[in-house]
């Protein structure tokens, strides 16, 4: 259920709704909108009565809602949201006119490594840098990131270029040490129905980037993202990366018709990572273009300063040089559809 | 094995070379290209000698094919084949710097919705007209075309409207009939491996449009359309039409990454059906979009004057104002890949 | 639309019945049961007036029908039906309390291993034997069988061992020349949606084995079917022989749940083919005895007098040796089951 | 690398051999067998010198392990692993000729509930009891289980029925409590490649049940068991619960070929889940058969005391009269195969 505010509702009515529903025993979800908040209840079992909240000042309307996910629903907040990473003055928009790039290696592996990529994606546009700290890999005995070595250099990372900072968090301690020095928290396609590590990047003040499962379906990709808002924490951008299917001439199969069905029903900015969702480097420029075409608000990418001595994923990674040829390529993309590329002009 | 001659070698030269690969009870496929022509063999169980080749007047080289596919392979024919569909001075040309789009309704109703369809779909630039004469139903109960009557109906769209017609053959048999009114067969996603289908269009004059079988690894696709070159029909383009996963928001998941890997491996034309690829109307232009962004050399499109009414696929078909939209978007982003759509300027 | 008749009914009053269904333009199908008759009604595109045939004499009532597929459902007909081949007075039943087993090699050889093979699985119990003449191969340039010889070996077969033969016919055109030879039609899993091949094969008097298809859904498995039953052939079995997942450990997922499932849904036999559905010698044995166990009513199995040297499928094909070990283990479970196997006592 | 020890080897020597690899920064796995010992070693990243140990004294043989998992791999064990459950003079083991059973509901609801449960599922032969206390659920607004309090419940049904407890842990820290009371820890699909998770549990004392992931390959299966025996737990007991594929006509897949291939490469017991595997009640039975006849080493079933009022997992619970058919069935299929089902003579 979605309680609709009137747009002269003041502070004191909004609380007062917020109040009534949580001495009913369940939670209130205020959502300041451009013209009016709204306010959804989560926690009840079965349908409440719409009359106990109309009679309240200040209410124009109560909208039952019919999906299983309401908090990321559009029938709960229409307007798409725009999530904004980094300083006010700053910083980077995702789900408006602008598409934000994300680029980076892989790992991290060191300091230099780190500062070629960062130079060279900086200067082709990007304004957001992935680089992975703690990485969950399929075997025990893989390179498992420098850990909160990777992290300090992240944040020289964000000193240096002015370069906001995306970065996987695996578990729920291990958030507690992410968020200190990531902008964005990455929640990765294997523990997207990680709920504890779900609930508690939804109490951390970081925006959340969260891949969808290997063989997840659009409802319980939206029911993640549910876990997050559900405490609190609306700033989620939603990512495509690959689903698991028989086809063997990739190593995942990049379902772009997710972006349109997402954005149908949930009003999340939702990007794609034509690196994991291809797994082959020669796919990586073509599927980013059509990625772009589909409508995805923005891009996360493998950059690595030498593909061919990465320590991880080295094969899906682009060169610099091909990672400009690729921001090129997007951002006549994006001119088409009436967008632009956030840090080219 | 592929022999390929020098570029001055006698048309007598490459008849020597044929008639050698048959005394030794093998098949000859003289391919003539832009510089020189090549020849393959096939019908060998192992490995030949490539020195009893090599010796004959106008033999440039002799390479081995690594690939189970042959005559679709890029080994065997590295720059990318035309097809040309319709009259030599008019007609469409799949392959080139040219998108070649078809479009029309799933079936054949009548008359008057045949040509209320190819009108607008001509308008809007779309230069072949697709439309089920003989349609594969899941249910021996639904409506499974007009037939020869559809046929005749197509027959004469093509002569009001100047479009070329591509329609389903469904059995060897059938394919007689069919191939006397159709420019282009079409053999559907259920017939991919009917194998006595392939040898027979591979005996037809006519073009194929070959689509992706359901769960067609891209290997299974390519020795598909191996077996229509092998009967000596080169004229094959090749259609992903999306593919059956555990994913529930689309009928089928597109998987556009297909395009670029097929263009890696082989030289022949590779379209995308959007609308069978979906299954829902609405994604059908996002993805066309993405489509064409990925690189494909065409669309083929469900258009139904009243989509409403359709007799079969109506949720998924475009009204004639919505191809006409989709028309213009992908004419704008082919024109950032340098490509252009025949039928518009 | 399903109409019973009365136990006591005429033969007169069952004509009337179907007389009254065509006049209408529809197609009638009687189905004798052991106590009374059904006729079935198709080829309506809507519902039907039950009081059109409720006054009729002999009718006792009139059921209509929920599901897509008709005349292959229990709610057409509930008690299992008992699919006879062979020989009246010899000869084996599917569907029954007996389990029938078919064995034999991939592909028919030479007469020589023919016969090796057939002596072998006799012995062992399996009274009807299958052994391919005409091949659906992936590739043009695979071996594609011995044909019409072939079909003459496996009458051979016949006449010495008193085997049953199973065989596959792969086009209409093809299964004039199959259903001389063969007691058993079968329908290979590419061609489960080959909709002309299961026109034809409904008008043969011989039983068809359908294979289901990579990727075909339950539903979809059961309309193959109703296209075959709604030409007037009853003698249908339905066979499972693994679909298509992401899992790489076997060439196919054998999907034993559907065998109860199709049980549900379905008076039709179903019987399991452990040899496709792993791919892999050492899974067939294990796979065969949990598909007895799941309540199978046979099993076919590819056996081979050397399967080192097999020109098909020899990573799959069990030895003589081990197909009997086969068969001594599936008897002892279907006794656990009530069950016994045709050919062992 | 595995270091096979002689079987007259001293303590010292297998010390010795264990100081040496941690002096070359790598990790030893002691891994006493019936005969003699053998030492894994992990964390090298390249080859190693195998003349290094084979000179150490005690040292019979130094074998190179060629699969990316080790300490699951029958290369450095061959014998089938038991893990054994409860008290030593009574409890359960897994892995042997005995199959164990652990039955139970899908959630703790109550004490009643548990208890009931408990006792009708003990009286038909289950030694371990199931039930959870904490519910990885797709929603965040569904009931998650009573947390402690079920876990309290839990040892009450220990004590009060001597059956040993099987519930699941969601995250690292919450298994601080679950270790507490369990004796085994159960780690579901979703959390199948939960590194962190993984890693915890392996450092439990407790015995761990290991769910396959929804879309989990059979090596990403045999990787997560690594986790948890490379960091020294090695009473992992793996379990089959159905993959997820286009197949609507069961939740999951149960993929029963997975049994015979872990076999094959591990000596780890597997066990099945007929309940979850399916998602429909009316295919536990015939699938439990068929997982017992496939060869597994138990089942995992949900049972509950009044399936149709269970707040989850309703529709695939079996009711207690239910259970005992199922068990009566199993243990007959298990005599096929030699082998017993533990709680029932």
């Amino acid at each position: 259920m979605l309680i609709v505010m009137k747009p002269q509702a003041s502070e004191e009515d909004i609380r007062r709704v917020c109040r009534k529903i949580e001495t009913m025993g369940y939670r209130a979800h205020p959502m300041p909108g451009a013209q009016r908040t709204a306010v959804g209840i989560t926690g009840n079992k079965g349908p409440l009565e719409p009359e106990e909240f109309e009679i309240l000042p200040g209410v124009a309307e109560v909208i039952p809602v019919s999906k299983p996910y309401k908090l990321v629903s559009r029938e709960v907040k229409n307007e798409d949201s725009l999530i904004h990473v980094g300083p006010a003055d700053a910083g980077v928009t995702f789900g408006g006119r602008e598409l934000a790039i994300i680029a980076g290696p892989c790992v991290i592996e060191s300091r230099e490594q780190a500062f070629a990529a960062a130079e060279r994606v900086r200067k082709a546009g990007a304004r957001l840098f992935r680089g992975g700290a703690f990485k969950p890999r399929t075997s025990p005995y893989s390179f498992q990131g420098l850990g909160e070595e990777a992290l300090r250099i992240l944040a020289e990372v964000r000193r240096e270029f002015g370069l906001c900072i995306v970065t996987e968090t695996i578990d729920p301690e291990n958030c507690d040490l992410v968020e200190e020095y990531a902008d964005v928290l990455q929640v990765g396609a294997r523990n997207m129905q990680n709920f504890s590590l779900l609930k508690r990047v939804g109490r951390s003040p970081r925006t959340v980037l969260l891949k969808r499962g290997m063989s997840a379906t659009l409802e319980e990709f939206l029911m993640a993202a549910e876990y997050i808002l559900s405490e609190g924490n609306y700033n989620v951008i939603l990512c495509e990366r690959g689903v698991r299917t028989f086809a063997d001439h990739t190593r995942n199969t990049l379902d772009l018709s997710v972006i349109p069905a997402v954005k149908r029903l949930s009003h999340l900015p939702i990007i794609v990572d034509p690196s994991h969702g291809t797994g082959k480097r020669d796919k990586v420029i073509p599927l980013a273009r059509a990625a772009v075409a589909v409508g995805a608000d923005g891009l996360i990418v493998e950059v690595h300063p030498e593909p061919e001595h990465a320590l991880s994923d080295g094969y899906q990674s682009l060169s610099p040089d091909q990672f400009e040829k690729l921001m090129e390529q997007v951002t006549t993309i994006a001119g088409v559809l009436g967008r632009t590329v956030e840090g080219r002009q």
